[in-house]
């Protein structure tokens, strides 16, 4: 090839966008998780009696707030490690 | 081809483009997960001896709320492991 | 190459574009560390003799937040210093 | 070269659109930020006695609400001034 | 050069969208600064002895907002008169 963009380097560029694009999803567990932990803080103020038990139901929510976030760190790895679009080139 | 970039490779980019697309359905449910933690934490933290109940009820909430994030996980999964869009080629 | 975008350029260019695109997910750990932040200081002012249980858990919730503004940071710095797919070229 | 954008050009101008993508990030601080102030600002208004105690916890939870906005300023001079991708090239 | 775009060009039009995608950061500052004036315009309202304290508090907070709008805004100030981008060609 004399010049201008291969084939490989075109799927490879777009991978670069494709996994930062996927990152984006990260805004939702961070807006989610920081409301939670706002009412979980309120909460404490409240009862801090039951600070053990506002904390923990608290983490768990924020644990199944958290999965789709990993889901496009999941993604935007395999985008950049695994690359399964060359396989198909 | 001695230049230029490939049909194949076009459909390939832009596939990787398409399914870090997909992945930002991941803000919705994360806010909202999220929003579910806070009001569960500030619930178990108001009536404590409830907490089974809250935490279940928050946990089918949130599965429910989960679905559009799979929903993105799955087309960016085909758009990177099954590429429909190469057999049309 | 006597002219044109080499297959390096094209894959380090949208690397540059992608790890941009990455580090917007931080918009997420912002907003939500933000209302996290505006609870706690409203818990603080109404029970100030628990500041402390207050500010613990607000910090632990905003950790928790946190983190899908990290996973933008790291795939966005080895997108610019690791380059895992110019390996592939 | 007598015509066309050279490889250095392309990653160069690609990089002026990554630096300005992730100072998007920025808008997760701005927001979030005003949200604790504005509950701060009625905090203070419900218990001027605690204003000392209110200002403190906002603007520490303020200041981990910086962080991601400060994570897209360090990728965005890195991409300016550092141009890491400029020495793959 | 007969025709094309020159080098030059092409970092300089890119740096022109840089910069305008920096200056979007606004968004969160004029949400959030928004938010803070609504809260204590109404915490004035309830508490108009209070009227000081309130107004500091908010003003406080609200400066801290602005940071990251002033970062997009030095981006693309830099961008536009600094051109650091351009002595790497």
């Amino acid at each position: 090839m004399l010049q201008g963009i291969s084939s490989e380097a075109f799927v490879l560029g777009c991978s670069a966008i494709g996994a930062g694009l996927a990152l984006i999803a990260g805004i939702g567990p961070g807006i989610g998780q920081g409301i939670a932990a706002g009412y979980g803080a309120q909460a404490v103020g409240r009862q801090p009696e039951a600070k053990g038990d506002i904390i923990q139901t608290m983490l768990l929510g924020q644990a199944v707030a958290e999965t789709t976030g990993i889901y496009g760190l999941v993604i935007g790895i395999i985008l950049l490690f695994v690359r399964p679009l060359m396989g198909a080139l």
